[in-house]
């Protein structure tokens, strides 16, 4: 992509009315803009972002059996009457059209799917099932201020599972649990992220929150440095220790974190509602035990950012990096221009992704930018370089530039 | 993908509460499920379908310099109230937050992108400019009635242009106009598609539409049968003759379509609003002129499967089918599920998409379902093709099955 023709430039500087890192950045290099307060556009290279995030969530949730599908964002008031969930859920956004009908915007999607399923699932031989989807949810927040963290519209990954027993749900739970490490790992921020036990809400003894550490977070959580897991805040007055070892609440270190996932047992809160039931083996209906597995995707890109900047810009991991290599050309001599125009095509060729400024600005500005949007390689080619018959290339979040006339050493690099 | 393990089993008998074919079908065959009138889920089949539709137009739309973003669905109150549409577009749905706040959900998206583009058109050197999405739309339909064809909620592909001049205008019209041609080819429905002259609104003499010829549109239209365009019947009585040729009206044919695409020019009716403009080569501010270009994805569809269907159920084409090859097992004698089960492998291997029928159910209701569910090629293994050492292979809308012993011959089929 030529960056003279890319969509989302760079602002000269950090919007003032952002308070957080990740929106501040994510804004200044034009991979999103604020429509309003937790409401935001996703630029071509957010997308990108936001592309790369999905599919790496999506493969580890095919990995563990998803069937991934779509529902509806706008849902009839019926289902979440029958839960007891139309007045209850503080966060719903209601809306009645002009004939006088009632919908809910869905916040999550259990008064859908529960129904939805019951379509297919009559005996035990129907089950286990599960199905997700990367779908927009809406939650109204009168007060958002985090930027991407939390917002009144967000793209989230909601995978719901369907069981005969809760032996079976539970060994569903900890592949669960297992897969969502892959997909932060994955993401660059497995080592940041911890399993943190909260609330089951009022039918389950724990849910299980994957936070991510940094000062940004909105969540305060205790950490267990001994087991790398974590107890939210919320539940500390109850749960006074590590669930996993014996350490007591002083003995855990309180830091602040981002949700960007959590899994909740379900057991039959929502079966019970919409009577999703199956036969067992002697032909007796039994209800169908559930879990729900959330992943917020823009939470997640800003929690990458919150992770992954410095005071320059921001440092993509390779996994979700909207380009791996940055091609800056610095200067618009014949042949800077021939050889930054070639090597482009290389890379290119390679089935490399590569952004390319070509853009006639000054020198500067351009390595500024290129900080700034944060691609793990920059490579330059300017008048010392072409002087020299070869190019410049610095991965970003190193100190040291070396030059090569082999395309081969980047490749090594991506 | 093994049938036994797919979410959206078939249904015995099609929906009593569905007065469409295209929804009828999809709900009968495990494609799609009604939330409520004009609101369905997609389940896993028929989110392949939708996938596969937005990824020919991602690519022609590509191939005619757009850029893809994605804007948010929930809208502040304010820029609608810029163009004056927060009163006048009926179908808007508006809501409103416990704090008091109004909002609005995205019908179109005229009133967020034209306030976005502001951040990067300064002067006519970043004309012209071109942004898409695929996103969801809502529209306040009280009697949403025809399957996928008109929906309350449904995924659209808009598209935007930005330019200089009517003349740098006119020439992108054209481009996209032969996009809209190859997108509709490529869909399956180019044939039945006829470019189509419609209401320029209050600042246009003409918009166009893409209609798809079929009784069960909602549309009327009269049909130059010599230039293969045609008129929409809300202008013809302004618009007596076909514009390309001489033919008055009575020598058009009146036909029912479905508009599945439209192409608007938008002149500077929102670039005034939000007064976006560009300094010309002589530092003097111009308003932006703009258009507008929407496909709606469901709708496609359901219009693809008004056109290829028969008594027995779907015919895909080939480019927009979930799967290509229904392979069916009839028998579960070990020798049968043996060689089924390698073909399946093999045809995994080969790289083609394969839908299973591993079901241990009778092999009437698994051919019924192969025509219902309509995959372009159906390969049988029973005990009549295991003794003969070969394949049955029949395409969806043929009349002959034949035998075979070599897997190249489904490949040339393919």
């Amino acid at each position: 992509m030529k960056q003279s023709k890319l969509f989302g430039k760079t602002l000269r500087e950090s919007p003032k009315d952002e308070q957080s890192v990740n929106a501040r950045l994510l804004v200044q290099a034009g991979y999103a803009e604020k429509l309003m307060a937790g409401v935001y556009s996703f630029l071509p290279l957010g997308l990108r972002v936001l592309n790369k995030i999905e599919q790496i969530i999506r493969e580890e949730i095919n990995a563990i059996g998803g069937q991934e599908l779509l529902l509806p964002a706008l849902h009839p008031r019926e289902p979440w009457e029958q839960t007891g969930r139309w007045e209850t859920v503080d966060d719903l956004y209601k809306l009645t059209d002009s004939s006088g009908r009632d919908f809910a915007l869905g916040a999550t999607h259990e008064e859908v799917i529960t129904p939805l399923v019951k379509r297919d699932i009559f005996s035990y031989r129907d089950l286990p099932l599960a199905l997700y989807q990367f779908q927009t949810k809406f939650r109204m927040e009168l007060r958002a201020k985090s930027g991407l963290l939390r917002g009144r519209e967000f793209l989230m990954k909601d995978l719901y599972s369907f069981h005969a027993s809760e032996k079976d749900f539970q060994s569903y739970y900890e592949k669960a649990k297992e897969a969502y490490k892959k997909i932060f790992s994955r993401l660059g921020i497995g080592d940041k992220t911890v399993l943190t036990f909260a609330s089951g809400g009022s039918f389950s003894k724990y849910s299980h929150e994957f936070q991510t550490l940094t000062t940004a977070g909105e969540d305060t959580i205790y950490l267990c440095e001994n087991c790398r897991v974590a107890v939210n805040a919320e539940i500390v007055s109850e749960q006074k220790v590590c669930p996993e070892c014996d350490r007591a609440k002083d003995e855990l270190k309180i830091a602040k974190a981002i949700e960007v996932g959590n899994i909740f047992p379900l057991k039959t809160r929502f079966s019970d509602s919409f009577r999703l039931t199956y036969k067992d083996e002697a032909g007796q209906d039994q209800p169908v035990i559930m879990g729900c597995y959330g992943i917020g995707l823009g939470r997640v890109m800003g929690a990458i950012v919150e992770v992954h900047h410095d005071d320059e810009g921001i440092c993509w991991p390779k996994s979700v990096a909207p380009y791996q290599v940055h091609l800056v050309r610095l200067g618009d001599e014949p042949e800077i221009v021939k050889q930054a125009d070639t090597l482009y095509e290389k890379i290119n060729k390679l089935g490399s992704e590569v952004l390319y400024d070509d853009r006639e600005i000054s020198s500067g500005v351009k390595l500024k930018d290129a900080d700034l949007i944060g691609l793990p390689l920059r490579v330059i080619v300017s008048a010392k370089t072409v002087a020299a018959g070869k190019f410049e290339y610095k991965q970003r979040a190193a100190d040291k530039t070396a030059l090569s006339s082999d395309i081969k050493v980047l490749l090594k690099l991506l």
